[in-house]
């Protein structure tokens, strides 16, 4: 045993939790996707600048306006969950900076003056978060469905129409349905993934 | 409580745990990071693709080698850490999926015959791993230090003369030494970062 974390948890984070396509009409609370959140916003980011934003797709009419813009099955699978966060870049993350990097506040000019080097950190960080909120799904006993088959610009044009907020992945969430898995693929081994220098 | 993950698991991969500065002299085990990998090596990409490879630093030839390309206090706190991953992006993930995407082998030249879509995918997909394998130093029981203030095209030819990998990100590993902590930053609030349409 080379861990800290407990086994239910390991299983319920990484080993047994997968990818779900189908989920059952069990609704998905705002008090879960809270707890979530709180948990979440705890991992790191550079300079802490937390640059994600999540927008939580509940209402029909933004749903509909969501699936045209996915690609191939993207668009049932998103029809089918309870709930279906965006996942964003504020491309302004910068001005929180003060904010949430207070004893260095020199770090939102010096660093972030310009549009395209927020747009690499922040692309980079809100991927982090995103990687700790697939992780804060499945701790909430649910099931996280991400996706990249979107028109992303599209959704952009759609959701953020000021061109502050770009958008890269799509999660479902909820529950998971009637054959909601498939076969889990292979993974590489340890050797093919990691070296020692 | 509508988490499904027990307190002390989500102290231990968020709400406790926090990026550390130093760290002991502890070594940090082959085994202990086999254990992080075969955990987190689960967490979902894109086709499966895991284009995440790591680069364990620790021969002092090598330490040495890397902060060269470190800026500001990085190269101090890489020079403390008992073990030293280089994160990094396999730009010919693609070569791999036949094996790790079995039932659409397809997919490798559909989507990724050329170099300009394999390093976003690879980018973005490596990068949700690297969240996923900070979550796992920390289910480990260790303290990860993640740092972007390295010269990466320099890493890059330091340790990938090939340019066939980019590096992205550098994590220091091991028990919390002296001081190892600053204070933590505030978060944003849900209502700050979570909008429902």
């Amino acid at each position: 045993m080379s861990l800290a974390l407990d086994a239910a948890a390991q299983d319920l984070l990484f080993r047994e939790a997968q990818t779900a396509n189908t989920f059952t009409d069990e609704p998905v609370t705002d008090e879960q996707i809270q707890a979530i959140y709180d948990l979440v916003k705890f991992g790191p980011t550079a300079f802490n600048q937390s640059p994600l934003r999540i927008t939580l797709v509940r209402s029909q009419e933004a749903r509909q306006r969501l699936v045209t813009h996915a690609m191939g099955a993207n668009g049932p699978k998103t029809l089918g969950a309870p709930v279906t966060a965006i996942l964003s870049v504020d491309l302004d993350f910068h001005q929180k900076l003060p904010q949430l990097f207070p004893h260095a506040p020199g770090i939102k000019d010096a660093f972030f003056s310009e549009a395209a080097s927020r747009e690499t950190a922040g692309t980079q960080n809100a991927t982090l978060q995103a990687g700790y909120f697939i992780v804060g799904v499945r701790a909430a006993g649910l099931a996280a469905g991400p996706m990249t088959g979107f028109d992303f610009s599209g959704v952009d044009k759609e959701f953020f129409g000021d061109g502050k907020q770009k958008s890269f992945l799509v999660i479902n969430i909820g529950k998971p349905g009637t054959d909601a898995f498939s076969a889990r693929g292979p993974r590489l081994t340890f050797d093919e993934a990691v070296t020692a220098v």
